[in-house]
C-alpha cells in the first residue's frame, strides 16, 4: 500500500510497497482520508524523539523507524475485528481515531489514566502504523464515529480538540466563568472554543501575531491583548471585577506566560498548563501562594474528550472548519506542509493532508 | 498592662503602661498564657514585611510600629462581648485563638477564603493587639475552646498545627495514601502528624538535618531520607512499589524540593507547597505533565483547620507536645527565643514565651 514514513531527520518518504497491516481480532481498520500536521511532526521531523530508533525500539510497538507517520486523522472503516466490542461503528462509517499507545500494565493504566502510561506512544509516531497511509490498523475502542454532517476533513480535528477539551476540562470550568487563554496558536485556538462550547463569558486571550488575534476572535475571544503592549493581568483583573478570571489556560509555554497565568487568576483559581516544555524557566511558587492558587498539568487525552467533541461537533457548538488553513496532498507533505507551518506560522492553523489528492 | 511591642528592626520592649484594650460587642478578651515564637516572627525583627510602617498602616486595623507581637497564642477567656454569637465558649474557657485579620470586603473574602484576603494580616503582626501581652480583643468567631485534658501550652501549638491541617486537607490525602514530606522544621513536623491523624500509609521524609531528622521519626515518619547523600525521588518510588507516592508537601521551599516533589508524585499525584518562597528558582513544568500533576500552593488555614486541629488534640490522635523545646520569659524573648532559634535551628522547633514567668 502508498504510506508516508519517517527514515530518519529529513527523510520522509512516500512508498507504495509498504505491507498493508493485518487487522487483529480486537481492531478496527481505517481507510485514511484526512491527516492533520501538528507541531510534534515538525518536531520529528528534524530530531526524532517520539519516533523509535533502531537502538530503542518502541516497548509497546515493538516497532522502530521506518514508521508511518500522521497522528490528527479521520477516515472510513473497512473492516472490524471479530472481537471488537465497540458496539457504535461499522463498516463504511466516518470515523476518528484516537492514536493512543499504552502499555495497559504500569501503575497510570491501571488506573485508568493511559494518557499517563510510562511507556505512552502515538500511532503516527511510535509504530503500529498511522494516518498517512492507504490502512491502518487500532484497538476497537479507539475508534469513533463522526456525527452524519460533520466531514471527513472536519473529523481530522478532532484530534487536536481533544487535546484542548482535555485542558478545559481539567480546569473545571463552569459556565459563566471568565478564562484567560495565553497563545492562540492551534492548541489555544482549540481551547477558545471549547471555552465557548462550555459556556463560559469573558474568552480573554494574550497573543501577539495579528494573524493569530484574528483566528481568536472568530473562534470566539471576546478580548484578545498583545503581551509585548499590554499588561495582560490588569486587563485581565479590570475586566473581571478587580479579581481576575477563575481559570488561565497556557498554550504558549513561556516564563512570562507562565507567571501571568498565575497573577492573573482570582484567588482559588485554576491555571491549566497545555504546554510542552523546551527547558526550565525562573518561577516564583509565591504567585501562586498569596491567593492558593493551583497549577496542574494535563497531556494528550482520554476517550471521554474524544466522545465530548464529537458530541459538540454534533450539536454544533463548535465549529472548527475554519482551522483548516490548507489541503495538500500526500507528495508535497514537506512543500506544502512543514514549510508552510515553520515559515508562515501565524497564517496557518491547520494544514491537512487530503488522501484523496 | 504588659506588653512585647515592635518598635522597629532589633527593636523589641516590653513595656507595662501599654494601654489595655476595650472588648468591641464583638469580641472575646482572652488573656494569653502561653505565645509561640514563629519563623516569620525572626524574619519580622530583622525586616518589617508584615508589620506596617508608619507610612503605610495596616489597611484593616488602621495601626503601624508600635504594635504587639505573638501570633502563636493560647489564654483564657476574660470577657465576652454582648453581640457574639459564638457559644462554645465562656469566660474561664481555655482557649486557642485564630489571628486572622481580613477586610471581609474583597472578592477572596466574599467567596468565603479570608485567608486569601488582600489585605490579609494576623494579629500580632498588623495591629489589633498580640499574643505576648496580659490582654487581647479578637473577634467573637476567631477562638476554639481547648478539650478539657489539654493544656494551655499545647494549645500554643494549635496555630502552627493549623497551618499544617490546612495543607493536609488541600492535598486530599485519603487513609492508606503514602506522602513524602520535604523538610522538617516547624511545619513539616507539623504536617507529618496531621498526615498520621489522618491515617496516611507511608510518611517518607527528607531532611537534612540530624536533629529534626529524630524529631520526625518521634511524631510518625516511616522513612527517613538525607536529600544530599540518598535519591529521595528513586526511594519514595521504590517504596511504592515503582509508582511514587500519591502526595507531596514541600514545607522546605527551595529548587531542589519543588523539582523533588513533582518528580516523586504519581501519575496524577498532587504536590502542595507549604512553604514561603524568598525568590524566583528554576522550575521545569514538564516535571509535571508527563503525569499529569497538580500543584497547589496554601495560605495559613481556615476556621475548620482549626476546629479539626482541636477535634484531633481531643481524640489524642495527635500529640504535639514534644514540639515544644523550651519555655522562656517575656523579658527573655530575643535571648532565649529569637537567638536559639537562628542559631540552633535544629535543636528547636517551638519555643514559647510563658506569660506567667
Amino acid at each position: 500500500m502508498r504510506a508516508l514514513r519517517y527514515h530518519g531527520a529529513e527523510d520522509l518518504r512516500v512508498e507504495h510497497d509498504v505491507p498493508e497491516p493485518k487487522c487483529g481480532e480486537d481492531q478496527i481498520k481505517v481507510k485514511p482520508a484526512f491527516v492533520g500536521i501538528c507541531g510534534t511532526d515538525l518536531h520529528e521531523y528534524y530530531t526524532p524523539t517520539f519516533i523509535p530508533s533502531k537502538e530503542a525500539p518502541h516497548p509497546v510497538t515493538g516497532e522502530s523507524m521506518p514508521v508511518v507517520i500522521g497522528h490528527e486523522f479521520s477516515g472510513t472503516v473497512i473492516k472490524i475485528g471479530s472481537k471488537v466490542t465497540n458496539k457504535n461503528v461499522k463498516v463504511g462509517d466516518k470515523v476518528a481515531v484516537q492514536p493512543t499507545v499504552a502499555c495497559f500494565e504500569c501503575g497510570a493504566c491501571q488506573d485508568g489514566f493511559i494518557n499517563c502510561c510510562d511507556k505512552a506512544g502515538f500511532v503516527g509516531l511510535s509504530g503500529g502504523g498511522g494516518g498517512l497511509s492507504d490502512a491502518v490498523c487500532v484497538g476497537g475502542d479507539f475508534v469513533f464515529k463522526l456525527p452524519d454532517h460533520i466531514d471527513l476533513d472536519v473529523g481530522a480535528l478532532v484530534e487536536p480538540l481533544a487535546v484542548a477539551w482535555h485542558a478545559v476540562d481539567a480546569s473545571q470550568v463552569a459556565e459563566g466563568d471568565d478564562a484567560l487563554v495565553l497563545g492562540a496558536g492551534p492548541i489555544g485556538l482549540g481551547v477558545i472554543q471549547c471555552l465557548k462550547a462550555r459556556g463560559a463569558r469573558y474568552i480573554i486571550v494574550a497573543e501577539v501575531a495579528k494573524e493569530r488575534q484574528n483566528f481568536a476572535k472568530h473562534f470566539g475571544a471576546t478580548h484578545i491583548f498583545d503581551p509585548r503592549h499590554e499588561d495582560v493581568v490588569a486587563k485581565a483583573k479590570e475586566l473581571t471585577g478587580g479579581r481576575g478570571p477563575q481559570i488561565a489556560l497556557d498554550c504558549a509555554g513561556v516564563a512570562a506566560s507562565i507567571k501571568t497565568a498565575c497573577l492573573a487568576v482570582r484567588a482559588q483559581g485554576r491555571v491549566v498548563n497545555v504546554a510542552i516544555w523546551e527547558k526550565e524557566v525562573p518561577f516564583h511558587p509565591n504567585n501562586l501562594v498569596f491567593g492558593e492558587k493551583k497549577y496542574s498539568a494535563v497531556l494528550g487525552y482520554q476517550k471521554k474528550d474524544y466522545q465530548a467533541v464529537i458530541e459538540a461537533l454534533g450539536k454544533n457548538t463548535m465549529k472548527p472548519e475554519a482551522m483548516i488553513t490548507s489541503r495538500i496532498a500526500i507528495d508535497r507533505v514537506v512543500e506544502d506542509g512543514f514549510m508552510p507551518l515553520i515559515n508562515q506560522k501565524e497564517k496557518h492553523v491547520k494544514i491537512l493532508v487530503d488522501l484523496s489528492k
